[in-house]
């Protein structure tokens, strides 16, 4: 570990230990952000699926139950224009699941919200002064950064290359997480939609490291304390742990997304756009292995969302995740029925032996 | 670093570094090999490509260099029966390049031989009791296995799943290659190939570290000591590299895929069966651009690799890489023009500052 570059990135987060609890949106809320702050690490709210009263009522939870630093975490997308073509062709394709199930095409809901951030949403938690923004899919517009700096939080965000990694530290973000290809949910690239130029943590995390002077922040495979431990060695001041958050029972994980976790068909993960739009990292199942996981019919992130939604609902009563989204990482294996605070203490076991 | 594991494989190797030099087959032949035994690690010649002579003439070069212990390693698929039908379809696929450069499809030759170890080639090397077999694919028939291990040769096999390394382990390998998906050349899955299955380093290697009694060492994505580092962090015992050896002045790397390494299309490498018909990782070039890396034309292994040779031949006259396969691991960030000795002591720094 760079213990200068460590206790450096810890005191500008305010946190006791060098460990982030990734963001999911769908699968957990704010019970799982306290429990992780509580135990000294750094808890996440996931906010792009919330809308702004959620949103309000969920920071306002934590700041109820804990006096530590908080993550808010948003996504920086720009929303595509509505592609009537492109929605009904994806729901032509969808066609005979819906007849499988008995489900009126006509009836498919409206594409679920998932708004990129905004200077609505600033508003709207401007008065709590989160400590700790992170963004996915690159930043917000300058202004919109200066707005959330002046609040005095402190920037995260994503970087799946080091051409992104570069642009962020250029761009004023304080530190860059980087996002190998083993994480979990959605990719975070911006900058480039070619997936050749994604790559796995032991390529992209010592690269990054060489190519920013902001502290780098290592996401993907982490899993337990040899995973730190290997994160540090490659240049980490911290790192960023999800998938094996998943089965806390703090998280929201819904029953079949916790069995497939726990279970053999973990061991099979894709990147996947069926769900979103947007490539990102689940198990596979029956969706992804009939219409292949990266399917070019699935309209832009995040319209797909919607038309599978219902098949989802459906199949989920029903006990099955055939057409849920199992955002997983490649390694499970830190996936157990754990309060949080054990594992933040299992997971930074090496951490507290070496200091 | 687990020093007493790590001291244990070395004893048995029989070499004073936890570093093993990949065989590369088509880049390297023994001065690679002989450069790194003599700087302490274990050199590698890859033989899959080599006729029975250049072979033994090969092995013969090795020890008149070196006293050093060495690895000679193999490929263990099942040759596929010749398919006439679907090598014809992969040819009309490639028509199109044939007419561009005024090739005649009719004058292709014959596909290359790759061939499995067979008993022929354990009687042409048994004289040499080579100290350390290195297997790609899976291990050979038991019966076969048994006569090398007569020889006192140390057996590796690849693994790229926690499954392969198992069935590895019980089926008599000494230790096992974990392959991370971050690593360059063919894939060496052998008991499925469901790519959904293969997984980075981060994620593979410590699960397989887990799972196994057997040392472990670790390759994909190891460019620099602190790679090194992370990987007896992640729980291996040594570490394998080759993409950062390809632009030693020892290697026989061609003059194009030395240029793709050292620039800027390194950053973009993919899985791709067109220039074998297995998947292997390589640098992105035109040929992957324009069929898709991986094109369900191309025939088994290793029967896609002649009808591509003369495209590549041609065009590697005129400087392009467009139909070569540019292997590389998804690191490139090793690759310099420096003796392989000097690259050995680089890679080997936080080795020999912990000891």
């Amino acid at each position: 570990m760079n213990r200068p570059a460590t206790a450096s990135l810890l005191s500008m987060l305010g946190v006791d230990l060098p460990l982030i609890q990734a963001p999911m949106a769908g699968s957990q809320g704010s019970a799982l952000a306290i429990a992780v702050c509580e135990a000294g690490g750094l808890g996440s709210l996931p906010c792009a699926m919330l809308g702004i009263d959620a949103m309000r009522s969920e920071v306002a939870a934590i700041r109820a139950a804990t006096r530590k630093p908080y993550n808010l975490n948003f996504f920086c997308h720009a929303p595509p224009p509505r592609d009537a073509a492109a929605e009904a062709q994806w729901r032509a394709l969808l066609s005979r699941y819906y007849r499988e199930v008995g489900l009126d095409p006509r009836q498919i809901p409206e594409p679920a919200a998932r708004r990129p951030f905004s200077a609505e949403i600033a508003e709207a938690i401007a008065e709590f002064a989160p400590p700790v923004i992170s963004f996915h899919f690159g930043l917000p517009a300058p202004a919109l950064l200066a707005q959330v700096k002046r609040w005095g939080a402190f920037v995260l965000c994503s970087a799946t290359t080091v051409e992104e990694a570069r642009w962020l530290e250029t761009r004023g973000a304080d530190a860059v997480i980087a996002q190998g290809l083993e994480a979990g949910g959605h990719r975070g690239h911006f900058l480039s939609d070619d997936l050749s130029l994604q790559s796995g943590t032991f390529a992209l995390l010592p690269r990054i490291a060489q190519a920013v002077r902001i502290p780098v922040i290592a996401a993907g495979g982490i899993a337990d304390a040899r995973g730190v431990a290997a994160a540090f060695a490659l240049g980490a001041s911290a790192g960023q742990v999800g998938t094996a958050f998943l089965c806390c029972p703090e998280a929201s994980t819904s029953a079949v997304h916790r069995a497939a976790l726990l279970g053999e068909a973990a061991g099979a993960t894709a990147l996947t756009n069926l769900f979103s739009g947007r490539p990102a990292r689940g198990i596979v199942n029956r969706l992804m292995r009939e219409l292949g996981p990266l399917n070019p019919a699935a309209p832009a992130f995040p319209l797909a969302a919607a038309a599978v939604a219902p098949l989802r609902a459906q199949a989920e009563q029903a006990g099955r995740g055939d057409f849920s989204p199992l955002w997983a990482g490649q390694n499970t294996s830190g996936c157990r029925e754990l309060p949080a605070a054990q594992l933040v203490r299992q997971l930074m076991a090496g951490v507290a032996a070496a200091d």
